[in-house]
């Protein structure tokens, strides 16, 4: 019996037009697309080298030479090509779309005669096939080639993608199973089970939905099959270099539905959550249903970074434990906070409950959009909550945080997620049951679901005001109630109205036809604390206006950050943003006192003096936009004696 | 021409009685060297494997079996050889000293037929000597036994020892040197040629003095020894997996009397220094003398804790950079501030200047003694100024730092460092000229230069009294007036002084005969204050009395040391020390304030409370004694808004 749940708007169905989003959005159209396919065609100076697409034309037959890259090389062309369909989707664009139906074919062409696509494995190791599940990344590759082409399906209903697609599918469905002769393993790294999910809801054929839920459902059985495979002799022969890996870093120490708090690789755990999500809901099953309650609250409640960031460790790029969230060593990938809004989609559209869409907006409006440059071509991997340069470049414990954003990356996986989430930002904010139309994210444009519509005005994050003209007859309008910046006043055609909030939402019922809906959040900039289990953050505050976190930078505080205190009752006001961000951000300022030292001695009796000085803070996801330099989000209080 | 250099006293002519070092002295004989001939042999339970004296027995053929443990293991042996030494010049025991003198008869078993001892090579690649200079630490292992035994030929007069280290040594120096024929190069970990001065003192043979000048000299130079080292393919044959060291890391990226900046290697940093300083007061060599200036300044300005403390990170165990000072990660090895103690008394001796003294008994008591329990068989290899265990259980970038004293270690340095140095506190704490006599550590015994004589009366450095009883006729009596502790009042058979200050040297000149000289430290707890360009001990304060930096513990403290806040003008008094210290341990105490979280979330609006509080801080060195649990040296302070 399927359950009552939230399902996303068709991305055709979907318009964003207003400045914040639009400009982003536009920029990936015009311009980050064709960065990235230049990148991926290695004709970007000075960014890290891809291959990618010489890869494909290697393994194609088209090319002499060598595989070059990560394992999971593959997979960078892949969420290119989802990047491309979302945008077809959104804007037609026949030039794209011919580059779009020449990767593919590029694509077609490495497929091996049995359905098997990996330029690594088809130009270094074809007989080496599924040997290494847990580094070799073949499944982790398929499931984004399954995204992409049913995106690209959906977006210009053009088959070639989608059949590649289903022919690897269907060769994958022979290979693994339970039953005799076929492999008993699982991805290393999770990806093709969300992906199968949607392969299934596109083409309707179960065997896909059977392949995800035994993929799932595999994972974590005894004997472990990631630990049988070490013992192979072949596992090694291609990955001399590796050592065995924690059961839980590949999330195969439990079976999912045993599984409550959230361990190891942060991506590959979000993007197992989301299967398993898929698979709850589809299945009705209580029992992931209960696992995954339990890990969205961990993750939440104790190991989440107030900008949405997961994953607090580079070394093995991962969930450590309980509140151990140091703001400077960080990993707080890109890739992961994408992960974690795909998991809160899915969550949200179970529990139709708002506050997954809170979490949502938090990682959107901050670790994921911090994850670009204002100019586009430039990205995050890493997303620290406190920089200090000069630390940065002299121990190896911060090495993997980079100061300023990067053209490209050896692992080159956040610039194609971001763009592809970006782009795809119509499945996230929007969502429809049967009985009504639900707003999860605040961008101005419409959306259309039947015969329901709603055209949406707002300058948000920025602006505390949306209207709404809502069309289509009778259902239930459901507006999420953002946590951090709560409704204050609601109107329908100018009348003040006290609307029911229900799981998070306000929700008005009436037979719309034309109506006007207006809103005014709370977005007064607010002092956020951090819980005394994180110990380095108490008697810190980190200031935030609506979703979006704020952060103190060098460029306009000086340097020492670390020497600013807050008086808690300073108050904290509006400005226009300072040069080199963008006219409609909106700055905050706020009287402070910096520490100035009476010495010069690196240990002294003499105490520092507190000077009265003025803080700046911009939204958190603008940093580094203005070149190399400090940066923190908490901001240390200034405290009356009691 | 020999510069005017303090020169140690002898051994046998200095006793240290006070309750305060004749325990750990007491201890260190009765039962620690015992103890860590015991873990040599493998006889203590629960602790790590050592193999110490069975690759010993191996290599002299007395016994079958392979080699086992670090490529240096022989130095254990070595130190605790050095240790005894110490022990029976101060305490003869002919118990021990049998004991001993079976460890020098194993090693001399294990010199092979031309001079050569090293247990590794031997048991496991005879064929391979010298051809891993960087890594193979056959040259430092030679410096540790030339050390014991020079210790021990003063301690016991017997030779047996001595003739094994210049077998050695002769041979060493038929293989290294600019001649034809000879290797030239030096070694990867320095150490050998701060005790070929040492051999040279005892022996007078100049060959030592002129192999370790080369062994300085040649560092540094182009091209460099250890990058064409590593192009041999025998070198990385032994060491499969190691990768190649940045010059910096062994000290080579410059000549010694070039370098400016301490990098690398904490430990073979500041053994290097020590050489150079042998080397420089020797030579008068104005170039070395130039740069070891700037090193110590260096240091102690830039990247020394403010326990004394040297080496940021754990990833080689190296400085990193000015003011980059991680409490919580930091490496401050136990035989880092061993070594800083032995630079210092150098450069104590050539500038007969008491700032070298300060910054010594800084580490000395600080975290030198840290690196033992108070049991005397446990020890710290990593001294850390801040510690969340369960952060510690979780973070990687944490496991190096370990919450409570361990048994031994696969490593095993420190333990027999800590204790040759606390036996030989003698060489540190006197120290002579011809015009006088110098104290620069008070402890409580005598010590005796030819017909000068002193006797000391103090519990320094809880006390703030000493007394000295001086005899001997007309000489100048230095005393050390310390920086943390300065003295405030000084008699001389009872009559108040204002005597001359000379290079931080209170200098008493006149004709003794039984005079007695009191003087009084400045004992008050004071607030110690980091330069800012440690940002995150900006707002925080250490608190020292005398020369000892106190911390707070979970014991005494409860849980989230972090939520504490001293005001600033909070008093802080004297108390009994808690249960499980010494009773004269001195305590501290200070009104105190608590933040109390208002809500338990992660991340909330609701402010936290400051609650009033009483702090607790007991001596640094003695942390970690009562069992697992949070502590740190830096107290947040509580700051009036101005």
């Amino acid at each position: 019996m399927e359950r009552n749940k939230i399902r996303p708007l068709r991305l055709k169905d979907v318009v964003i037009t207003g400045s914040f989003w639009n400009r982003y959005m536009e920029q990936i159209r015009t311009h980050v697309i064709q960065y990235q396919w230049e990148a991926l065609n290695d004709r970007v100076e000075d960014a890290k080298r891809s291959h990618c697409i010489k890869n494909f034309e290697i393994a194609a037959g088209k090319r002499q030479g060598d595989f070059y890259g990560m394992v999971f090389q593959d997979s960078d062309l892949y969420k290119w090509l989802e990047s491309v369909a979302y945008s077809l989707a959104i804007h037609p664009d026949p030039a794209l779309e011919a580059l779009a139906d020449e990767a593919i074919a590029l694509i077609g062409a490495a497929q091996q005669p049995d359905g098997y696509i990996n330029t690594y494995y088809t130009v270094k190791y074809p007989e080496r096939r599924w040997t290494n599940l847990q580094h070799g990344h073949e499944l982790y590759c398929a499931g984004h080639l399954f995204e992409a082409a049913v995106a690209y399906y959906d977006a210009t209903g053009k088959r070639a993608a989608l059949d590649i697609a289903i022919r690897f599918a269907d060769y994958i469905d022979t290979v693994f199973g339970l039953e005799a002769g076929k492999l008993d393993g699982y991805p290393g790294h999770q990806e093709i089970e969300l992906a199968l999910f949607k392969l299934y809801e596109t083409t309707g054929e179960r065997r896909y939905l059977l392949l995800a839920a035994y993929f799932i459902k595999q994972r974590g059985r005894e004997p472990n099959y990631f630990d049988l495979e070490w013992e192979k002799p072949e596992y090694r022969e291609i990955f001399p270099e590796i050592t065995p890996l924690a059961r839980t870093y590949s999330q195969s120490h439990l079976l999912p539905e045993e599984q409550r708090v959230a361990t190891g690789h942060a991506v590959r755990a979000v993007y197992m959550y989301c299967a398993m999500a898929d698979l709850a809901a589809e299945m009705d099953d209580a029992a992931l249903l209960k696992a995954l309650d339990a890990l969205y609250t961990d993750i939440t409640t104790k190991q989440m970074y107030i900008t949405g960031a997961i994953g607090s460790v580079a070394w093995g790029e991962r969930f450590t434990g309980a509140y151990d969230l140091p703001n400077d060593q960080i990993y707080g990938e890109t890739c992961a906070s994408v992960g974690l809004m795909m998991f809160c989609r899915r969550m949200n559209a179970m529990h139709l409950d708002a506050r997954y869409g809170d979490t949502m907006e938090l990682a959107l409006y901050n670790t994921v959009l911090a994850g670009t440059s204002l100019a586009g071509t430039e990205f995050f991997y890493v997303n620290p909550l406190h920089v200090e340069p000069e630390r940065i470049h002299v121990n190896p414990n911060l090495s993997h945080v980079k100061p300023v954003r990067q053209k490209w990356f050896d692992c080159a996986c956040c610039p194609s997620n971001l763009a592809r989430t970006v782009m795809g930002l119509g499945l996230y904010a929007y969502g429809a049951t049967t009985d009504g139309l639900y707003v999860n994210l605040y961008c101005a444009g419409s959306a259309r679901d039947g015969a329901r519509h709603i055209e949406v005005q707002t300058d948000y994050p920025y602006s505390s005001d949306a209207t709404f003209k809502v069309s289509g007859g009778f259902f239930r309008l459901y507006l999420r109630n953002p946590q951090y910046a709560p409704v204050e006043r609601i109107t329908v055609n100018g009348e003040v109205v006290q609307p029911q909030i229900e799981n998070g939402y306000i929700v008005l019922e009436r037979d719309w036809s034309g109506d006007v809906v207006a809103i005014q959040f709370d977005m007064r900039p607010k002092r956020m604390y951090c819980t005394n289990e994180v110990q380095h953050n108490i008697g810190s505050t980190a200031i935030m206006r609506g979703p979006l976190v704020y952060c103190m930078e060098q460029v306009d505080n000086g340097p020492c950050l670390g020497a600013f205190r807050l008086p808690d009752d300073a108050p904290i006001t509006e400005i226009t943003p300072p040069d080199g961000l963008l006219p409609e951000v909106v700055a905050l300022t706020a009287p402070a006192y910096q520490y100035k030292q009476a010495e010069d001695a690196l240990y002294t009796e003499q105490k520092p003096m507190l000077a009265p000085s003025q803080l700046t803070l911009i939204p958190y996801f603008l940093w580094a936009n203005r070149g190399e330099n400090e940066m923190r989000v908490y901001v240390p209080t200034l405290e009356q004696t009691p």
